[in-house]
């Protein structure tokens, strides 16, 4: 059992935001009210970047009823930042939780938020401050070395996995319209956003038809050949991208041809599915059209997974646990346990592990073509999105004298 | 009592998905087959216009599962379609009638099915042919005359609302990072979709803190005094726009300066939020992003509205009901009960007073700005979404020795 360190918590939020970081927020803070080591309870506002800027809050103080409505409130509650620490920044850091005396500090983020985390539990033992620095996972990215996954991902799935499925059928029902429509999703450099897209599908119908992930870069001709297949054999087509896609020269999709300037304005920049849109429109002659759900795909509650939001709770739960018994310089990490239901156990791992390293989507959850996901992929996210993606009927029935492909020419269309 | 009719049915959808045309669909059959007069009941695949190319379904003998299903599956179910009718095709569609002895015929769509139905009524009369033609509202534009609203619109208003609200705690988290969203929504000529993105406001804080409307062109110099005045005053701000926004000189702000040729592609069409938000950095020097849900707003079931799944039920079964008692030419309305409670019945409108008619936002919906909503519109409009929209707490407690805004500059930013 190590040394019991008696003094007050700091917490802080970094990156970007999901619809469950807050959840791992009153994990902390409703934990630490659980043990006499820890005082008071300090929030960083927008992150380190605020925190260095003498921006606290006394969330041990708050409204407990304010506390427990975190667990169903979206983005970040403290604000965040993405803010690179300066060299002088560590020690500030640590002279800060002196002046304070914080014992505990908590940051809840990714790969960049553990680097900062690692370096500052560093500043502290060259200081020679007893400090307890633990790393709390969150990314939408799903990026993080060691632990099974991320919280905020299980709730990004589910949302990009129901509306692909329901965009889905919005385009197969209006195919003489707009047969073409590109889902343009979130991920940094991997894919693992861009796959849960998929995790909805059952049929050769059902959206989506094609899915490309930044760990391959996009050939265009290629990406025009398989959207014309799928066009051909169905009749429609649902493509789903990362709005970080780069081509086989390495061009980001999205800068391509920027900085045009127009009418009023001096840039042009474009993004990825906007420019695949018009190509589609212009090399295969098919009225395309692209949703771009952005930050709604990471914030929208009535989307959340319920597994991501306990997980959510239970790491920031746990960072407080670990602290307390004498843990240092760690991030928490999810274990899922072996056998055929679903469970989730924590860990930890070194920050130093953690910081800046990603985890790209491994070669065998993608398929063959480079343009879809396996079996292997879906045994491994479903579970992360709580209760079964929803299922949707087809109608079955034509009619004896009906049931040909109706011949609809372009210049029918209204 | 008018004279029973005897003979089969005919149902289809046409236009834009919603969240909850298969309710109506649902509606329809199940209904039907209450009544003996009603025969079988077919299923126009993709609309008028497949119909008229010979594809037709038999709903009356489908799975009852499937039918019953069908009230929670989006987008349209029977496929549906944008095609104004040719000269020949009233009577055409009237023959197609005949040949299968349809005498109830039954279209759910907008304006322009409004007038694709009235169409085939006058076609049937001079044919001297009793068919009974109901028209079924739907569309998510809400901007159809007479009835009180449209089935489709609660759904996708509460997709927006809660999206706006989320997205906007996203931003307000990150406001160091990318301060300005710009929400690019759904409403051809009418402001109702981008007015219901405000109905999870409730503070200044919470997004949106900009609205503008189609019935209102924009003032590019004014819209950027106006975000310029909403990030100086709180930080941060969220604005929404319709995609089909024009400027004052009445050209569409999507495609200014469209079709510059870039590496790869012919044609350069951007959107009005990508282009607006191209400007707000180059004008302005902030940083932003934009969303734009796209189809997902008016596809999502996860948001769906239960009033909504409601009313698109019972306005697809009242369509029998009202046929059957010998009504033509007409289509189904919601009227809004007097009294405190909110409650609507159906009644009928002719089809002529609803073909290719638009209800604008009325002007005492929009405040004095034209730049957000009145409480008019909020009373109008929240029923129509169910139940209450979340509400999110904000920490309250700042710590004695800070409290001030971090100077964070631009230059800090990772």
């Amino acid at each position: 059992m190590a040394e019991l360190l008696t003094g007050n918590a700091l917490v802080g939020q970094s990156g970007g935001c999901t619809a469950v970081i807050n959840c791992s927020l009153a994990g902390v803070v409703q934990e630490a009210a659980r043990h006499a080591a820890i005082g008071r309870v300090f929030g960083m506002a927008y992150g380190i970047q605020g925190a260095l800027a003498g921006r606290l809050l006394d969330l041990g103080g708050e409204d407990p009823t304010i506390i427990q409505a975190l667990c169903g409130t979206p983005a970040a509650a403290l604000g965040t930042c993405r803010y690179r620490l300066q060299p002088d920044d560590p020690a500030r850091a640590v002279a800060l939780c002196q002046r304070h005396d914080v014992r505990y500090f908590f940051y809840i983020g990714g790969n960049d938020s553990a680097d900062t985390s690692h370096r500052i539990a560093l500043a502290a033992e060259a200081a020679g401050y007893p400090l307890r620095v633990i790393g709390i996972p969150k990314t939408i990215d799903n990026d993080l070395p060691i632990t099974d996954h991320c919280p905020g991902y299980g709730s990004i799935a589910r949302f990009v996995a129901e509306a692909t499925l329901d965009a889905g059928r919005d385009t197969e029902a209006n195919r003489y319209v707009d047969p073409i429509k590109i889902m343009e999703v979130m991920g940094r450099n991997a894919g693992w956003v861009a796959a849960a897209c998929a995790l909805g599908k059952r049929s050769d119908e059902d959206a989506p038809h094609l899915v490309y992930f930044p760990e391959r870069p996009l050939s265009v001709p290629r990406f025009l050949d398989d959207v014309k297949a799928a066009y051909d054999r169905l009749g429609f087509a649902v493509i789903v991208i990362t709005e970080t896609m780069r081509d086989e020269r390495g061009q980001p999709l999205a800068e391509e041809g920027a900085t045009v300037a127009d009418a009023f304005g001096h840039s042009r920049l474009v993004g990825a599915a906007n420019r695949l849109v018009n190509l589609i429109q212009d090399r295969l002659g098919l009225r395309a059209r692209y949703d771009k759900p952005g930050t709604i795909q990471r914030s929208l509650m009535a989307a959340a997974s319920p597994v991501d939001l306990e997980e959510a709770y239970l790491v920031g739960q746990m960072a407080v646990r670990y602290a307390v018994a004498g843990e240092h310089d760690q991030m928490v990490t999810l274990v899922r346990e072996p056998g055929p239901a679903y469970r989730c156990r924590t860990d930890l791992a070194p920050l130093a592990a953690i910081a800046n390293q990603e985890k790209k989507l491994p070669a065998d959850f993608i398929n063959d073509a480079g343009n879809g996901v396996t079996d292997a992929f879906r045994a491994y996210a479903l579970p992360l999105l709580g209760p079964p993606l929803p299922t949707y009927p087809r109608l079955t029935r034509a009619v004896e004298d009906g049931g040909h492909e109706p011949q609809i020419s372009a210049d029918e269309r209204r």
